[in-house]
């Protein structure tokens, strides 16, 4: 069990009713190299004190989770889209964190996570197409804020289960079409294996994020079945599912990407289990399934 | 209401407990055009008797429902595939379903619908790229056969949450790479609204295979939330959900498509409903939220 884990980063979300200073020592106690954090684990504790319990563990920052929601299509919205995204840009460069995951939302009626479909909703709301142009809009925004802060705001394609409610990025190659205005240090994407396992172009547009310098991150989960009765906490432990990490871990490292490798888990039966445990879990998994093929 | 339903068809999956001669029955009354017929209707009533209850009630038959699951990897499997498939393609040809749908399989461990995940699975069972490749040498030993019979293998693309377990053909995009070594008459596509509406790609697709000849079949329903606790039978009525059915009917209708609108809902709440009611919403909702587009 001499595995090199210091590649490997647990996501908090995949220990989420530990609090950062647990999730981070189970993480130092597992081996790993590296922990994704999430925003409101950084407002707690002060971005300043979250680096220092991270960094006194010998771990680093993999990436921040996250900002974006950019489909509103009303004035308020907006504002308050940008509003909190400036915030999120300023939370990864205090917490030193230059990768800064985007979720991009859903159609506008229902951008907000966990909401609901909306009969009432007019025709303007179900315009995808629409809703995708505002995102390019929103990030034109934002790139010079994140530029300015040495941030990488990096773009997450979400499985089209979730195009509707959560977001209208649904595809690796629509990530880079959207990134494609911005200068890559500024703006990229993220390969994460639950996301894009099952997209037939998934090669191709892994070895085109690569050409583009664009790959900001490599998450991993597996794709497991049933679906749980809310979607979103469908994921399982790498492994235990249906995607083929071997082969889409050698497009990763072909396209050249060197960095971090997170786990993050959307489970509430990993949620239940012992911190430690699921941090070790991750680790064994990414040495068995995925870091011989990187 | 003398809105023109003459294209407006019912896929009798949409009234799953209703005999095919209630089916028929109910879509007449409503003043629809046509029927989507399934194997196993056909097979019950014999297809001679089968086609003679469409013609009677002065309806056609959009298509029958269904060929496929195509990915087998085993010497077995794949003899099984094939003569189920012939003889799908014979009783298409014999009930006059010029359309016969194919959906073409998932991950071969889990191809048979319904079935739930194999954590033995070993590497191969997880190859989608293989699985894909599988389905393109199938498709060239069936092509000549459906040729000799004057059907159609139509290639539908399943929405890509039951790429591991139901259809590896996840985009409208790689049903046409798949379907491009044989000539437009012998290989279609299916555009199923429920399916294909979250691609990025969507607008382009549907005019490339206008272009190409290869649009078999346009079916409409929509996307509603939450998902069911079965995802397959999440679908709603047309307009009670996510879909812009007018952008995707104008493309549709922009491509040269002028063949019948399948409405084909799977939802228990629907099946629970009186077959006539359900023909008459499928007929309003064809009249309010696709016609206006075609």
């Amino acid at each position: 069990m001499s595995a090199d884990l210091s590649r490997c980063s647990l996501n908090t979300a995949t220990v989420k009713h530990a609090s950062l200073a647990e999730a981070v020592e189970a993480a130092a106690a597992a081996g790993l190299g590296a922990v994704g954090l999430w925003r409101h684990q950084v407002q707690e504790a002060g971005a300043e004190k979250a680096a220092r319990i991270v960094s006194d563990a010998g771990l680093r920052v993999s990436s921040l989770c996250r900002g974006g929601f950019l489909t509103a299509s009303d004035g308020a919205g907006i504002a308050a889209a940008l509003e909190d995204n400036r915030r999120a840009i300023e939370e990864a460069a205090a917490v030193g964190a230059r990768e800064l995951v985007f979720v991009v939302g859903g159609l506008p009626a229902t951008s907000a996570p966990g909401q609901g479909p909306r009969p009432d909703a007019g025709p303007a709301d179900r315009d995808v197409v629409a809703a995708r142009a505002r995102v390019a809009d929103r990030l034109a925004d934002l790139a010079p804020v994140a530029a300015d802060h040495d941030v990488r705001i990096v773009l997450e394609p979400l499985h089209p289960m979730f195009a509707a409610d959560r977001a209208v990025i649904s595809t690796l190659g629509q990530a880079l079409d959207l990134a494609a205005p911005f200068p890559a240090g500024t703006v990229g994407v993220v390969v994460d294996t639950y996301h894009v396992w099952w997209d037939p172009a998934l090669e191709g547009s892994i070895a085109r994020a690569g050409r583009e310098g664009r790959i900001a991150g490599y998450q991993v989960c597996d794709w497991v079945l049933p679906l749980a009765a809310e979607p979103l906490n469908s994921r399982g432990h790498v492994g235990d599912g249906y995607v083929d990490f071997p082969t889409i871990s050698r497009w990763v490292a072909a396209a050249g990407y060197d960095g971090d490798v997170e786990t993050e888990i959307f489970n509430e039966d990993v949620w239940a289990a012992d911190p430690a445990q699921t941090a070790a879990t991750v680790g064994e998994r990414f040495a068995r399934h995925v870091l011989p093929h990187l």
